[in-house]
Parts: structure tokens; sequence; C-alpha cells
């Protein structure tokens, strides 16, 4: 069964296939419980400001309506989305008490998200641009045989895949154009502590970029050729909720890329810093709450901040 | 007993006071025993390359006097330099081989180093700039109340200050214009563990700006005003020997503003970068030893390097 909201004509330019949650997370700030979560959730909606986004995921039919219509409102394609009569959707409960950069996982409870197979609806299988949230890199696999060759390709990953499907990983990476890894994933995936090493060493997999997240200290990317950014984070003094800004950097990166519809390095290097003002956005409520008021003039308000005035 | 290599008639620009030690430090590269070190040396020797450095500090007469040479070569006036007949130098053992980016101590003897008691030569008193590296913060106020009150300041800390002596280092900071503290610091004198918060905090003791140094990260600074800049790190894959990084990286930072003789937000900004540059080049070989080839060509090219691509 697919959701029954009414989508327009025109096709997704980016497709994201990911998990669609729903979080209970404590932070300093407080306990939200069952919000809207999900790598494809946080990913889409931040991209969801440059270009239409196709979403690909599971849930069951506890799924909230009213997180059906926030997507929908944000023009998200969501044909793909497979709601499972009688099934329950993906719950996760964490916290951020210890260290706000690290979550305490408490609970996963993946339900419906356990058996997910994705299936791309036909109008997603020729959009230009791919993006694979973090699920097992098998499922990646698939959706990647599902796509256009065409296709520009960009992955997620995280650690347990790679401690526990590395051959995979490897192969997925093999299949891709970018590689987005966190600072902890790409010391864990090439064994190098230093960071500029690690890179370069995913580079050799054949990607034409590899991004390493850093969190609160920025993101670097590294090309053919030498090609090396890195960029400090956008400062957040009040930290509401780290949940999904690396989904959201990862929407703001490859929603510009889509917009462009190019991946010179010069697209590259503004699209990290609309990945960075998207992310820095993200922190700063509950959920994907702040995106529910976000403007475009406020996103090239806070570009044209940090690019003046920060870095 | 002041050494008797030759100076200059000019006065120093810029005065530094901290610790000249031989420094024995094993990391993955290799072990290197009795090297020159010492937070004022760093500082000198990386700041010798913009403006002329006075040295305040104390040695044993078994200070190698080849050491006394290079710094004399790089044009660093000596006359504050005391060298204690009979005494023995400041000696540190330490290790990087669990993580680069903090060290493992394993010895410190601070023979002559643990009586020093500053005494600024007249030549140095009217200096229109002063750098107080990692002393007790005591002897840091004691060098203040020799200095001319239109000195330009700046201090360097450490944490057994701020656990030890925490009026004092508040003192301090109440006494200079620029406070430089590595991120480690900056969390546990303000608790807080968010830097954009912490750095914040510090600009409360009246110091007119705050720079927040995070090694591989690259650095903060704050200032008034809502003033900020953030900048990552350049780019360095093989780091021989981390010792001294942050204290060139102040060497830069100091002798760029000393050379520009101002500290508005812009000169500031520029200064962050040269600090960043010469930092990278500290971490390529052990000891101070980059700076025994390095060109100022190399530092404008890296600049250059750093301006244009990497940020």
């Amino acid at each position: 069964m697919n959701v029954p909201v009414p989508t327009k004509d025109d096709s997704p330019r980016v497709v994201v296939v990911g998990s669609v949650a729903l979080d209970t997370v404590t932070t300093p700030a407080g306990t939200r419980a069952e919000m809207l979560g999900g790598s494809a959730v946080h990913f889409a909606v931040s991209a969801s400001f440059f270009t239409r986004v196709g979403l690909v995921g599971v849930v069951g039919d506890d799924f909230p309506r009213e997180h059906l219509a926030f997507l929908a409102a944000r023009n998200i394609d969501l044909r793909g989305l497979d709601i499972v009569r009688g099934a329950k959707t993906f719950r996760w409960t964490g916290s951020y008490l210890r260290d706000l950069n690290a979550a305490d996982t408490h609970c996963t409870a993946l339900n419906v998200f356990a058996d997910f197979s994705p299936q791309l609806p036909a109008a997603y299988r020729q959009a230009p641009v791919l993006f694979l949230a973090n699920i097992a890199p098998a499922l990646q696999m698939h959706v990647l045989e599902q796509m256009s060759p065409s296709c520009y390709r960009i992955c997620d990953t995280m650690n347990l895949w790679i401690t526990q499907n590395r051959t995979d990983v490897e192969e997925v990476f093999r299949r891709v154009h970018i590689a987005i890894l966190n600072d902890g994933e790409a010391r864990m995936f090439t064994g190098k502590h230093n960071l500029i090493a690690a890179g370069r060493a995913i580079l050799a997999y054949g990607v034409e970029y590899c991004v390493i997240k850093k969190g609160e200290h920025g993101a670097m990317i590294f090309g053919q050729d030498g090609f090396f950014v890195a960029l400090p984070a956008y400062p957040v003094e009040d930290v509401v909720d780290p949940t999904g800004a690396g989904d959201s950097f990862a929407g703001g990166f490859v929603g510009y890329l889509s917009a462009c519809a190019a991946h010179d390095q010069m697209t590259i290097r503004a699209a990290l810093r609309h990945g960075i003002v998207m992310g820095s956005f993200n922190v700063a409520d509950f959920s994907c709450d702040r995106f529910r008021t976000l403007t475009v003039r406020e996103i090239e308000q806070r570009l044209a901040d940090y690019n003046a005035k920060i870095v």
C-alpha cells in the first residue's frame, strides 16, 4: 500500500533510500517521544529546500498522518514510501546526556524496517541523483540495480556495516561517485587515525569524492588530483538535538548538487557550504522541527554570514 | 649569567616568557632524545619569521651551545635567557603512541625551571607586544608588572593551572587582551562542553579576543560584538611530532599581529591563518627542525594554498 497523499506530476530529481522512524530522544534540552525521524526523512526534508526529492522507505500503519502531510507539504514525493498494513513503524530511543556528539542508543525496535526491501517506483528510476542513506550495504546495492546507470550516486554508511559487512561496503564504494562517512567511520574503515590519510585511502576505492563529516568540527572533502576542502561548522551555541544532523548535512550537500546539475570541484565546494548550513539548522530544535518554519531567505542569510564572517 | 651571543641593537617587538627545555619524544615516527624544546622556544622560532622576538627563560649550563646559536641565527634576542651555572636544564619526556593529539608524559624534570623567576632586561620592557607562554599564572603576573602598561598582552595557559590555580588564571585573563586555550582547557575552565559557549564565557573575563585551538580541527576566535571566526587546520598527512604545535601556532598568530602593529578584526582574521600555517609546518618534523630550513616563500605559498583551495 502506497501513501495516498497527492504528489505532483514532475518526477523526483533526487531519490533517497533509508529509514523512516519514530524517535524518542533525550538531550540536555529535554525528552521528546515518538518524533518524526529516520535518515531518509532528515535527508529529504533538508534537500527539499533545493530540489524535488523522492523518498523510498517503509512504515507501519501506525505512522502518524500528520508526518505524511508535513513531508508532502515540503513537496517530497512519497510514492516510494511503503505503508504496511498491520505493521509497526521502526522506533529508535536514544540520549545525548554524556556527550552531544555521540548518541547512546537505549532501544532499537526495527519492526517493519527489519524486512525492508526497497522497490523503486517507475517514476523514480530515471532520477539524475541517488542518495543511499544509512541502510545495509546489500540493500544499497539492490537499489543501485534498479536505477538508471547514468544517475549520479552518493552513499552514506555506518560503523555497524563496516564491522559486519565490510566487503559489501567496499563493493558499494566501488559503485558510487561520492562516499560520505563521519570521522569515526572513516578511521574504522581505513584503520588510519589521521583523517587526511583516511580520506585519501577511501578515494582509492574509485569514488570521485569522499566526504568526512566531523560534527561540531565541520567537514572535509577529498577529490582526485589532490582536491581538498576543509570547512568548520557554523557555530551553534544551543544544540537542542543533534539527531539527523549528518543526514541534514547530506540533504543540503546533495540537494545543492542536484539543483546545479553539476559536480565539478567549484560546485562541490559550494555544496559543502550548503550542507554545513543545513546541518546547523537541524540541531537547533528536536527532530526536523526547525525546518518546519525555515525559509529560503534564512538559508541565504546564514550562507552569506558563514562565507563573509566565519571562514 | 646571560647568554654571550651577539644581539642586534634593535629592541624586541615581541617578548615571550616561557619554558626552554630538552625534550625526549616518542611518536610513531621514532624516538629522539634531548631535542630543543619548550613553549618559549617553539613560540619564538615561529614568530621570528615575522618579527623580532625577545626570549625570557632559564636553562642550565648543560644547554647545548648549538641551540643558542640556532636561536640567535633566527634573530631571536637572548638577553632575557638566564643560563645558570652548575644547574640542569628542564627536561620533558613524553610519547604520542596512543593518540597523536594527546601526549602521554613519562617524566618531567623541572630542574632549574623549578625556581624560574622571570626578570626582564630593560630593553624588553617597552616592547609593544607580550606573549605569556605556559608558565604558572603567578609568574605570568610577575611579568605583567615589569612590562609597560601600554603593551598588548596575550597569554596561554594549561590544565594544571586551571585545576590548581584557578583564581590566578582568572586574574591573568582580566589583565590580558587575548587569552589562548586549547579545546580541553576551554571546556575545563568554563565547565561548558559546547566550545561556542565556552569561548563566549571566557570573553566575559574582559579579554578583547579568546582563541580556542583544536589541533587537527583548526582554531576559533571570539571577539566583542559577536565577532567569530573558525578555520580548519591545514591538512598534514604525515604528522611526525606534534610537540610545540600550539606554541608555533601562537608564534605565527602573535608574530603576524606584531608585524602589522594592529589588532583590529581584519588583522586578527589574517593572523589566525598565519598561526594555522605555522602550526602545520611545526608538526612536519621533530622539535622545531622544520623551521631550520623553512623559507618565507614557503610560508607565503602555503598561505596562498590554504586561502585559495582549502577553505
